[in-house]
């Protein structure tokens, strides 16, 4: 049963098997120069949050932030994870991408372990051909920066004897003091199973009966910070998996055991589940922190050790440590039910709330700015100018801030239950539909603290629940301000539908929440849009990444209108997304004055000027030519291109723009029209700068955003971007079946009279 | 520089091999047995087409649906692909998937074969190591179906010598005779490089000068199928990537190759392009299929090569023929200027268009239901009675298709260019919101073919361009309506606005289109809703995937109107998505007439009854306890539970509804109105059929669908979820900084009056 390697005892094995590796070992101090660290990056392409690995043992971590912390980490691969689903073998695509992680981490100045099962199929005849399978690999993860890995087998382990454990010990700390990452292969032959009955309570005890307790036994005795268990369970599950209510546990507590349902063994994938927690909740006693997750899901086994290293919310994570606030799926719920009760509000009572937040602003300013005052200390030195200022907040900003928000409250009164359509669809049944909020909006924003009153104020307005996420630097102010517009909400019982989540929790974690959050909206640059909209699974953003404005000259503009839009439209704040970013130019205007005068302020406000490829080839002198004309140059820069006609000019705007806002400036209004008809963006205008579209200018009273999506909102979008509707049906005892061929009844389907939209 | 394997010749090597292989090899047939190959599974779960693999040589295939009959394939692996990005030697887990893929394809009854490139770093001294490494994979890959995969390593080809050359070719055909997967590994370093400006037209002679086309010269010389090119580029393009045209090429014939840039050597990745595409070329010439694609995408590798087997569009597919069709990316950009046109006709000249093709149903009946005839002969037998239903057309059918479609063009009058909202900013200053069409729409239907004439009326009524995807089973029903809808268009020349997708495309690759598709429509069952869902990237999905529809009868609920409800909700049409699933009863109401007036109803209509968890408790007898709360039965089927009250009732609908569409009974107005406001639905109903949720019912004139989704439309949907807005300003000179603090402007922001929607 025992091969011949644990017969000779762990001594013996290790004196055997350490000559041959010491020859190519060689020796190294376990910690990497922060500059090697810095440029290693893990083979999926993700960055590594670098940081200096510097822990003492004996206490779990308390977040899975912290995870990038641990130094020693055993990876347990359950035989699901090492064989393959259809029976046929090795896993070798996940075992090869799992060696290339622990290969990466290793690199990173980690020690690593890996703890395997299953592997008994290939029994003692095959050891050989696997030891010179792990030299191969060992090869090819030399990396060249004078590391060296090296992989060692070692079979059947038996904690029974304490001799024969403390040479395990010492072999495996000599190992990882020479940079090797061992292998420490479980027999499930010889491991009896787990008792089917047993106590959850009693993790006190543990006998090594299977293998996750040997692994979590393994992990205690050898003082790791986190052990890994993948598996092809996707982690906890607080109900049985496959249930109504059944939800992932993201961070699991000792003392929430008695809440949770493991689920039956009789429930696929869920056999052995309580020998997992177990083993988990011991190495959690022991200091050890712990990931059970799936290690089988083509899509993630790339990336699933790294994933979790660098603390992204994969699995379930095993915590001692209780945080006082909620989790986030927690805030989700609450941010819902607030919401539906805010909703459901008069529209006097939701804009009272808002006028009461305007007031706090300015009542609480000298608790404000203090808070301020201590992000501004803090991100002193570490954060570039602009952004200090746009960080910093100042008795005026909170002035204009509250007369905002009052302006908010005025345009939520005619909001959420406004009808739209009505429609008599029989005698005594009625059809309504009214707008009602859109659910719980996630808002991201950046820096600037002053947006989460103003954010908070227009989910008020609609009667949506809010989930808020700052940026760290603003962290003192944004909880001052989170907590009075807490305190306004709570004149009315809502005071939870505004939650701000905790800045340890990761954007792209929160952006997969597509059961809790109904709308993403980020607030801040282009990039930020992009990167959102590229996190978000199934879950739509609003927004804008992209602003390419183009302005058409017409041959038939009057000169001095032309230079006055260009100049309003470009110089007046370049890096507005609604700012100009391409002139067309009909080629009739070359040669004249107005051309000349064009260009001429351009030099005046000095403007950079791109020529487009026609354009250059016009001129006798050529200024830059233009790399691309799709570019957001966001600067006093600008791209000029020719066109021969108005529908070249449309043929342009549709080729490189990004339907935002596109003007004609003409004197003829056939062709303006025509321009205003065919052109295919979000805002056209004729004779008016670019810079008009933004939700204010337009009057829409509360400005959330512009959109570039074509569906639900375009353009500058007002309160209604963050309404939907529902459908009312009033009737007495109505049947469909009456309306059949044969029936008694027939559809009226009269439109009747709306209330008409207030006027100002 | 060459090895001694080499130096040693073909011949001898084999021999000094085949030894050693035969004494575990099988001989076996190269046809594997139906049975057997139906149930590989391709290791990423994707489900593989298998299909009998039976085809001669000569003739390279037409379209990527014909690449899974290639019975042998090379698969040539570029350095790149090879090795790993951060230059941290062999990418271990894409060559392990590799090789898994391969195995997989193998398994199929395939002749695979590798060739690689790049090795030449692991040198003569690592090569015992790879022979052992390549053993133990090829234990690993030890299927048990009798098969035997062996892999064999030769090194350094040269074709110049017609000796060596044989012996090669002979040692290949004997090792895939006996099912061994040869690796033929390439050396670069003995190799020159491609010349530089090498002319593409000379493709007719080839010298082995490079990788590539040594690949390509091993793959034409082996008869070989298809030649599969993984390298680190995307495949071609028809401008250099990053430029503002940059599109990949999906179908490369050669006779395209003047008016495609295959990029500079200064680019990144477009290195020895022109080679690839040369080497590729010649081999299409042979008769060898060719794919060019990105094998180091960690998203992809996993299953790239299985993909392109599959048919599935992958990088760059050279085909020698040229389809009769425009393909399915000019097709969008069809769809998209026919339907820019389309936007700006007249609602008359719209209109005309739907009278059109309403009557060409009616006067070219015979020929439509003759076409359908054949549809119809071709699935006898191979479909179900209900689905050969669906699929059938008749007279009657035409007749109401076209009064339904006379319909359509009455409600189109009103649809795009309908003002919303009138502002005047300032003086001379006036904004204007109106509706546009979305832009072009993807409608994805199952068997029946009347959904065509329809969804064509849909979108030309609200002048959107149109990709029809239909079902593979009505593909002559659905040519000839087409060519009708494209008739009937042509009347105002926007032929070209509606386009039907060939048969032959994949759905998904469809859904990924997200540059040409604004709003992707699947009409057809609540699964293929949920895989359009699923593999849509980027393009917002329109439909329900769920209706789980609920009645709360209150306790003030009359017991005539209850039952009434409750037959015309659950038994009027079962299969329909706002059927009632479940029917949550007032516990007062557990022991009065009212119930058993209901239970007895319900038997009569024999309709199967499942007790939820709470009714099961009262109950001392108990029919089947519900399996969830979450069910859609779909069918004769109902979940009853009990309810203390009407907030429980709204509880229960918003934990297990899908907020689709629920009723409360009762003849409290006040328990009504408190219901139809705090519940979360798209459609919320008091005393009436959940059955009235449909856009015929609610009068919206056409009927889209029905939509669960809260961003831009909900519930029923008329022809205005296919419209979106855009606002037109129109100005004389107006810039913003005239409006500044101390500009000479004031915004004046003054609804004006919008034209009232027209009342039928």
């Amino acid at each position: 049963m025992l091969s011949q390697v644990y017969r000779s005892g762990f001594q013996a094995f290790r004196q055997r098997l350490l000559p041959g590796v010491q020859s190519t070992a060689l020796s190294r101090s376990h910690r990497v120069q922060p500059s090697a660290i810095r440029h290693v990056r893990s083979w999926s392409n993700i960055p590594f949050i670098t940081v200096p690995l510097s822990r003492t043992h004996g206490k779990s971590f308390a977040h899975r932030s912290e995870l990038k912390h641990a130094k020693r980490i055993v990876v347990k691969l359950g035989s699901a994870v090492v064989t393959r689903g259809d029976e046929c073998g090795l896993a070798l695509g996940r075992l090869a991408s799992i060696v290339e992680q622990v290969s990466v981490l290793q690199n990173q100045g980690r020690e690593m372990m890996l703890v395997t099962s299953g592997a008994v199929a290939f029994g003692k005849q095959r050891l050989r051909h696997e030891i010179l399978l792990s030299q191969s690999v060992r090869q090819a993860l030399h990396s060249g920066q004078n590391q060296l890995k090296e992989m060692i087998l070692v079979t059947n382990l038996d904690f029974h004897d304490e001799q024969k454990r403390r040479n395990l010990n010492g072999t495996l700390h000599e190992l990882l003091r020479m940079n090797i990452v061992p292998i420490v292969n479980t027999n499930d032959a010889v491991v009896p199973p787990a008792e089917p009955n047993s106590d959850l309570q009693g993790v006190n005890v543990i006998s090594v009966k299977d293998n996750d307790s040997l692994a979590a036994r393994l992990a205690v005795e050898m003082k790791t910070d986190l052990l890994i268990v993948l598996s092809d369970v996707e982690g906890l599950f607080d109900s049985p998996p496959g249930s109504d209510d059944a939800k992932l546990i993201d961070i699991f507590y000792p003392g929430d055991q008695q809440s949770v349902t493991f689920g039956t063994k009789s429930r696929v994938g869920m056999g052995g589940m309580e020998a997992k927690v177990k083993a988990a909740l011991w190495a959690l006693q022991g200091g050890t922190s712990v990931v059970i997750a799936n290690g089988t899901h083509p899509k993630v086994s790339g990336h699933v050790i790294t994933d979790i290293v660098e603390g992204k919310k994969v699995g379930t994570f095993f915590s001692e440590v209780k945080p006082a606030g909620p989790t986030v799926e927690q805030q989700g719920e609450m941010a819902r039910a607030g919401g539906r009760m805010l909703a459901t509000l008069e529209p006097e009572q939701r804009a009272e709330i808002i006028h009461h937040l305007a007031d706090l602003l300015t009542d609480q300013r000298d608790e404000i700015l203090l808070a301020n005052k201590k992000d501004l200390e803090e991100a002193e030195g570490r954060l570039a100018a602009p952004l200090l200022k746009r960080l910093s907040l100042s008795t005026s900003k909170l002035n204009s801030l509250a007369i905002g928000l009052r302006q908010i409250a005025a345009s939520s009164q005619d909001s959420v239950g406004r009808v739209l359509r009505r429609t008599r669809i029989a005698k005594n049944l009625e059809l309504e539909q009214v707008t009602v909020p859109i659910g719980v909006l996630l808002v991201i924003f950046e820096s600037r603290p002053d947006c989460l009153p103003q954010v908070a104020a227009l989910a008020i307005a609609s009667g949506n629940g809010l989930l808020l996420k700052g940026g760290k630097e603003a962290t003192h102010s944004n909880r001052i301000l989170h907590l009075l517009a807490q305190e306004a909400l709570s004149i009315h019982g809502v005071k939870e539908a505004i939650q701000l989540v905790n800045t340890r929790e990761e954007v792209e974690d929160l952006c997969r929440l597509d059961k809790m959050i109904d709308l993403i909206i980020p607030r801040g640059s282009s990039q930020l849009v992009r990167d959102i909209q590229k996190a978000a699974k199934g879950i739509p953003v609003m927004g804008h990444s992209e602003g390419i404005c183009h302005m058409y000259v017409d041959s038939e503009a009057s000169v001095d209108k032309a230079t006055r839009l260009v100049r309003d439209s470009k110089c007046e704040y370049p890096a507005a997304c609604n700012a100009l970013e391409t002139l067309l130019i009909h080629r009739d205007l070359l040669r004249t004055p107005l051309f000349d005068q064009i260009i001429d302020m351009l030099r005046v406000e000095q403007v950079k000027i791109h020529a487009g490829p026609k354009f250059a080839s016009y001129l006798t002198f050529s200024p830059s030519e233009v790399k691309s004309l799709r570019t957001e140059y966001g600067d006093l820069e600008l791209c000029i291109e020719v066109v021969d006609s108005v529908q070249e000019a449309i043929d342009h705007i549709h080729k490189y723009g990004s339907s935002h806002t596109d003007v004609i400036v003409t004197e003829n209004e056939k062709t303006a029209e025509f321009f205003l008809q065919h052109v295919d963006s979000a805002c056209v205008f004729w004779n008016a700068s670019t810079r008009f579209s933004d939700g204010y200018r337009f009057g829409l009273g509360a400005e959330v955003g512009i959109s570039t999506s074509r569906i639900h909102a375009r353009g500058p979008v007002g309160l209604e971007g963050l309404l939907t509707t529902k459908w009312l049906l009033r009737g007495q005892d109505h049947v469909v079946s009456d309306f059949s061929e044969h029936g008694s009844l027939k559809y009226l389907h009269e439109n009747l009279p709306v209330p008409q939209r207030n006027t100002n």
